[in-house]
């Protein structure tokens, strides 16, 4: 019988088979089954037609945190949904940092704050999450 | 006094130079004052360690769609907060198509419902957003 | 066997049921398994400290009416979240119609969208909401 | 020239006001310029067909306290969407209480999140919501 892997390791090996987290520099900083911390360079290709950061690369990094956080355990659990609200623009060369940190479970369900802070320690957007443990494959599970 | 953009144009000028959209393979297909679609191939680096769309990039999308659509008219529109429901996984190879709709709007706010569908007409996420007019630059304007 | 409830008679034994409804005089005014409609004369004791329509009554009303709806079929279906965006303000004698929509389902999970408009014909609220189809009592069910 | 109302003050002179909340047996408990605590008796005639209470009254409490709280201070504030995640079904006979907190806030728009738990202290429900100042009566404003 494989042991239950820690949830650091847990964490660490989704975020190692996260092809789109290299893509846009995503970095696991720390990772607990109730919490996790990821941060991303902003970079000038990310940025709108307005020259500040596309605000859904703001939201992907708080999603991918939520990720790592509710990955943190045994079994696999998928985002059903999610809000933003977007405080203060953001700009190229600063760096991001996004906290989810669980606000509530059930058996399968659970509910994720992401507080998504700049260099300044700004808080520039906040995200509310819901995931629920599925038993199978991504591509295979009916919702 | 230079000419009111045509919306088609205005939306077009945006996408001309939003660097992000080149980034993701975002095209602008149409845009109206009330309306916006969006598109967008599924690249494999942009799938998450599940081996699915980051619903991120599906998020990033209809937030594109959004930004086209409430940016048809002069002046400028940020979007302040949105939600979105994931319905279904999305693979690479397949291609999103975004459609932006205005729901309701006043003097400076609006409303929007975005639905996200995959190549075979499936839909894979909705999104609802607000957006406000503001007076001056993205960087230097307060929320 | 009892026979399978008629969608109209479901949500019309729900309404039955409903001590809230009469409270607060809320009206089924029709119900399929996808769509229904509930009304609301709007009283002066359901006015907040500014003299207008306290906003959870508009809420409350058209969660009754994705109530209804989700309910119109064999089953039990419990929502568990829903978002309101506010339009414009209700006054004391106004009668409020709100119609809830199915806008997707899966086998256990449906989202719907309920427009609250007033008797102008004016959309005074929309609301968004999400339930789940649950086996056993309100009372006993982990969500 | 008339003295700055007090927060506490200025919440419970809204209070006063407020015809719905004496309808709900809502109770302002404290209030400050950034927090609001509200509590409501549950009565059996705010259950719904399943014999529970009624999830858009649970709404109404949390949306109570934000209001309170964002009108703790001189001018006027309105809400203008908010969002619920009702946890735990609540009977007749118990007693909730809302703590509105604000979460951030701009010359004009403030964020608040409000957590609903009945006696036993367990949280039944949170609510996110979206507050802007107004500058004149709740009925003349647009939104």
């Amino acid at each position: 019988m494989p042991p239950t892997p820690e949830p650091q390791n847990a964490a660490r090996s989704l975020r190692a088979r996260d092809a789109s987290a290299d893509t846009f520099g995503i970095e696991l900083v720390t990772s607990a089954p109730d919490r996790a911390v990821a941060s991303m360079q902003v970079r000038s290709d990310m940025c709108n037609g307005f020259g500040i950061l596309h605000g859904g690369m703001t939201f992907l990094l708080a999603d991918s945190a939520m990720a790592f956080a509710s990955n943190a355990e045994e079994g696999m659990a998928l985002a059903s949904s999610a809000e933003i609200d977007w405080l203060a623009p953001v700009s190229a060369g600063d760096v991001l940092t996004a906290t989810a940190e669980r606000r509530w479970s059930s058996s399968r369900s659970a509910l994720w704050d992401v507080s998504v802070t700049n260099r300044s320690g700004e808080l520039v957007a906040i995200v509310r999450g819901r995931t629920r443990q599925t038993a199978g494959q991504a591509n295979s599970e009916p919702r």
